[in-house]
């Protein structure tokens, strides 16, 4: 299932806010129409959030005419417009930071259509690299599980949240080859329901046995001895190793704590921000009441009840017993063991791989 | 709003599976009648099914007549028939054994018309010890709280679970009454909703100021500093103290422990179960995996997707800081705290009471 695709004609993406009920692709012709798309998360998936606005970028750039400034005005306004629309997942930024910097260096030596050659080249490249990285994280996760792992997760961290293959979900996928995984514990993933409608349809699709609960059924599950290890993804992982992900995370990593479960996070070195020292410098996005008022059309509450809609959450460095990346699976103390990377994959050199197992 | 009341033709009930859309009532005219209702939630808080299991007893009886076999053999299928709606809350084979023993008493020496009358006067009398039970551990319990509180709770343990007041909800009530409380958070309370459906709506008819967030944002709340209590209700507490309340409950307690919060149990003691000795022999009732899968005609995953619906969950004594009752804060150690009343409101006398604050 492809979740993103590119040709002249613009940006093809799966519409995720219709998904598991319709498989639905749309196409993104205007820089509007990808942040509308990333907005209203027809896209979402820090990964995929990142390589499709670098697409939106090189589709920006072949859309270019002189009547509309200098090209890098052009540019700086389409970037500008892809980065308001999610505050939280680094990705997206670490990706308009990558393009700029390839426009920036193409621009004084290149035609219009080789400066759009290269940034083409560019965000597929991201998007290989994503499918990548995604395939090492998950090899290398999957070591830290026995067989008959029963694991917990929570929103969608998987193929359609990535490029291909995916985050916590690439991790259970590669133990899942090895025969690994005796259950899936989706959290359904409230409000908008991730995890229920993504994360069951995916593991559905590739036969691997998941099991749906409500978000506030995960401790009892815990309490009945039926999870080994909680596995989940990250919207911005600070150099202290504190990470943002889907809300409710913090909350399940505390739960795992208390009943002595690993809490692990999966994510590629594209989610790191070194520039953020710590958690609480992470922007917390918070979206419309309405998401949790309603549900396609069924009302949950009084109307125009008072909400508050936080989609992330923070969870301390203390509680995550490890970080799962592509160079192998980071332990404590992160402020060491994250800061020899660059938070960019590839910008990591061979020699910095570290392998913690 | 009135729960539950009851005339010569009937039970009448208010529908809660329909609020806060339509406020309907529904008419029971015989057990089966009851006995969906029960099931279905249309009635539902452990203090109200009682009550309306007892009024079903009365009108059981009332409705006998010979070619039923004998009267206690009609008693007796009735009785089985409500006790066999829902196994977890203990309120209602207290009340169902409440009946009984009137039953019993009146039969050898009473006509059918007195000992319909008595029935119906017992019952007509637990409804009247509910409200005031309530209302006496609202005022035990809002001693416990400072001015400016902000309380967590979750599901409906409100003058819709019982028969008027509330647990929780009482408790909050009678703080609110004294200008205690700065906010409510109510857990929305998946997967049928009651906080978003039914808290929201009740404290918003009182004016008490009440904000809703989905279960799994409750640790993110925590941690901003935003609370200062969680109050919940009970379905069934053990001799040992250890409570049976919705699902979830045992998670906010842990995060509750954890952000070092208090956490508090308000029931009234036709909830203690001094015959199970701990949580683990409660018996905890699982639902359709529908109510995950679907709500109002929405879809919410795959069809058929393997789901687990715990509708309750056991929260461990050394969790809870005091539980709330009419006859005062009750503290742990629960075994001995616990074991000076009977499980049974009208059984304690009132040498036995213990303020404890």
């Amino acid at each position: 299932m492809k979740t993103l695709d590119f040709d002249n004609d613009g940006i093809v993406i799966l519409d995720q806010s219709l998904l598991p009920d319709k498989v639905e692709y749309v196409r993104c012709r205007t820089i509007a129409d990808v942040a509308g798309a990333i907005k209203n998360l027809k896209v979402r998936g820090a990964p995929l959030i990142g390589v499709t606005a670098a697409f939106g970028l090189a589709m920006a750039l072949a859309a270019y005419e002189n009547s509309q400034g200098t090209m890098p005005e052009h540019f700086e306004r389409a970037r500008a417009q892809l980065a308001s629309t999610r505050p939280t997942a680094v990705n997206l930024f670490w990706a308009l930071e990558r393009m700029e910097r390839v426009f920036k260096e193409a621009y004084n030596n290149g035609s219009r259509e080789q400066i759009g050659k290269l940034l083409k080249d560019e965000a597929s490249k991201m998007f290989a690299e994503d499918v990548a990285a995604n395939q090492a994280l998950g090899e290398n996760g999957q070591e830290l599980l026995a067989a008959g792992s029963r694991i917990m997760t929570i929103c969608n961290a998987g193929a359609l949240a990535t490029c291909g293959y995916g985050t916590a979900l690439g991790v259970i996928r590669a133990a899942a080859r090895r025969s690994k995984i005796n259950r899936v514990w989706a959290c359904e993933t409230r409000p908008v329901l991730q995890g229920a409608r993504l994360t069951v349809w995916e593991l559905a699709e590739d036969r691997i046995p998941v099991t749906l609960i409500c978000d506030n059924m995960a401790a009892y599950v815990m309490q009945l001895g039926q999870v080994d290890a909680v596995i989940v993804g990250a919207d911005r992982i600070a150099a202290n190793g504190d990470t943002a992900n889907k809300i409710g995370t913090y909350g399940l990593a505390v739960l795992a704590a208390y009943h002595r479960l690993p809490f692990y996070v999966a994510a590629p070195l594209s989610t790191l921000d070194l520039q953020t020292r710590a958690g609480s410098d992470i922007p917390v996005e918070e979206r419309s009441g309405d998401e949790i008022r309603q549900y396609r059309g069924a009302q949950f509450t009084v109307p125009g009840a008072d909400v508050f809609n936080p989609a992330f959450d923070i969870t301390p460095q203390h509680l995550i017993s490890g970080i799962i990346t592509e160079k192998g699976v980071l332990r404590p103390p992160y402020l060491e063991t994250l800061n020899k990377y660059q938070g960019s994959g590839n910008r990591c050199s061979a020699s910095q791989r570290e392998n913690q197992f």
